[in-house]
């Protein structure tokens, strides 16, 4: 159960990035992989990774395509 | 960005925009009601539902909490 302000969002961005990387392992990638087969560049894979970063839809999109899952598949988890 | 062809990426943005006003319309909330819950402007709410936005994580997160709805739910039907 979260009650954090809607505002401040903090979990999202760390839930998203936990979920990437889970699925990044069970496809044995390494980030610089993905990034490739992504078009993103591995730094940016790293700090999603991380939560550090405010990943846009289309980005979304790359990184489920480059996974071979649908965009909501890396949504399991993430409350 | 938002019209790069990577992959033949199917429009997300039309996808995503879909979803959102389809479960706008079943919590029977105008664009100007979920962008109060949501703490963004109708403007932009305007915008996604029209597949013109690249929404970011945190806001996919403002919505789906607006909608009560786990950010996942959003992504039903978007491939």
């Amino acid at each position: 159960m979260k009650n954090e302000n809607v505002r401040r969002m903090p979990n999202i961005q760390t839930q998203f990035g936990k979920s990437v990387r889970r699925l990044r392992f069970k496809r044995d990638l390494s980030q610089e992989a993905l990034a490739d087969l992504a078009g993103l560049h591995a730094t940016y894979i790293g700090r999603i990774e991380r939560g550090r970063q405010n990943i846009s839809l289309t980005n979304i999109g790359k990184i489920a395509r480059a996974l071979k899952v649908k965009p909501g598949e890396l949504f399991k988890g993430v409350h």
